[in-house]
């Protein structure tokens, strides 16, 4: 029997009006790839949940959730994603959180989004947003429910047409894509903007700068532009559901798929099999 | 008979776990002192909402919202505040907006806090928040439900024992207070921050700006430092459920209530009765 929605521990469909999580975004979530009835790099997603929990005061009973989460996905297909949102929980009115609030447990089953093969095969094309993401060291790399930002630029991304877009922070350094981390190879060397005034510190992020040291391949996190990116030998954004997309086409400048895109992509598609 | 809380409309428990309300705090509230009956500043707080709703893409019907509002404040006692929040309402995973998704609007009923009355006749202490509000033209200025920066300054400010504090932004600039804004007078001019990089422009801060002006007082918005505000001749935070506190004490700072702020508390004061 499918529950698409539980909600501490059981199936729900009710959230509390009174929900920090509603009320300011007092919370964290995390997207995980379900694939043959496993979640791709759990301990890496809950490492970093548990993380952010802490860091933002968040009372969360990790066990619990470790174990309800393991309920919850033998009730899902063997294939698709599963949403984890905690929140801070009920508590009354005004930013003060209630020390006595229990945290709220969402989980929610959906299908993998329909996006072409070829995206990850041929490459997808890329713009650049021409909104910005504001800076903010305290909740940078978290990824919280403050995604106001994001849902403005995925707005802007839908009317430009690319498939995805390069996203600068107010001093016009590239941070992430829209609903992606973003690498760039030049010379051999791997490098990806650091997440420390803005943006996600994505899972995939983390998985794949672990894996190309693991390769041999020297990896660099600093601050880059869009020429940068145009200059570059590879680009490819990446997140934990869909993998890797090579970019094939930014502003007046075309790749084709090069190897050290290919051989994360190797590395992907093997953490996906049994 | 009274319910605390409708949701579009009627009286309700329950918010789909799916709102983006709840994914990404992708929606508004307004916060509003009942008096008498009466929603103070009514007309103010529906046009931040409907700007701040056109200026997301959120397609809030403004005159249910206006005849639902109505109806809801009957049933609430004749003082206290009423809470709206809009959301974008329910939608599929993935921060792009469904087209066809209609807003969530809630209405809550709370009490009155329990600040001491010291606080508006003898002012209150001030401290200074050592986190900071991140900078984000894109944001600033409106009441959205990204309140994460605000969980985090409540937090500090708990632990500090003051009763508001300054915050400032990312470059040093003092931007408001916690859950208030900000203004200080000095020479006669009344100053307060500039609200375009980070900050909420609050109901009551646009009203004792229009207030002052109509009673020939000069008003400068700019940017201003904390030393600014300890060189003022009076400091005073605002919003529109407290009315005005004058800060009494700041750093080794000590104030008397000036006539600036008594000026505007007997307007404000003037605002809640019939």
């Amino acid at each position: 029997m499918i529950y698409p929605v539980w909600i501490n521990g059981s199936a729900g469909t009710c959230i509390d009006p009174a929900d920090r999580g509603l009320a300011y975004g007092d919370g964290l979530f995390e997207t995980l790839r379900i694939e043959h009835g496993r979640a791709i790099f759990l301990e890496q997603h809950l490492s970093r949940l548990f993380n952010s929990c802490h860091y933002l005061g968040i009372a969360l009973d990790a066990e619990k959730l470790r174990q309800d989460f393991s309920r919850f996905r033998a009730t899902c297909s063997a294939s698709g994603i599963i949403k984890i949102m905690v929140t801070r929980g009920v508590s009354g009115r005004g930013y003060l959180p209630d020390p006595a609030a229990a945290p709220t447990v969402i989980f929610s089953s959906h299908a993998l989004p329909l996006y072409p093969a070829a995206f990850a095969r041929e490459g997808v094309t890329a713009a650049l947003c021409v909104q910005r993401l504001g800076q903010q060291p305290m909740l940078a790399g978290h990824k919280h429910l403050n995604r106001l930002e994001q849902v403005m630029l995925r707005r802007e991304l839908a009317e430009m047409g690319a498939d995805e877009a390069l996203v600068c922070d107010l001093d016009g350094n590239v941070v992430e894509g829209v609903f992606n981390n973003v690498f760039l190879v030049r010379a051999g060397v791997l490098c990806t903007p650091h997440i420390e005034m803005a943006g996600v510190l994505g899972v995939m992020r983390s998985v794949l700068i672990a894996q190309a040291k693991a390769d041999g391949i020297q990896v660099q996190q600093g601050q880059y532009v869009l020429d940068d990116f145009l200059e570059a030998d590879e680009v490819f954004f990446c997140n934990s559901v869909n993998g890797i997309w090579p970019v094939r086409c930014l502003h007046d400048r075309h790749w084709q798929s090069g190897p050290v895109t290919r051989q994360l992509q190797d590395y992907w598609q093997s953490s996906l099999s049994y």
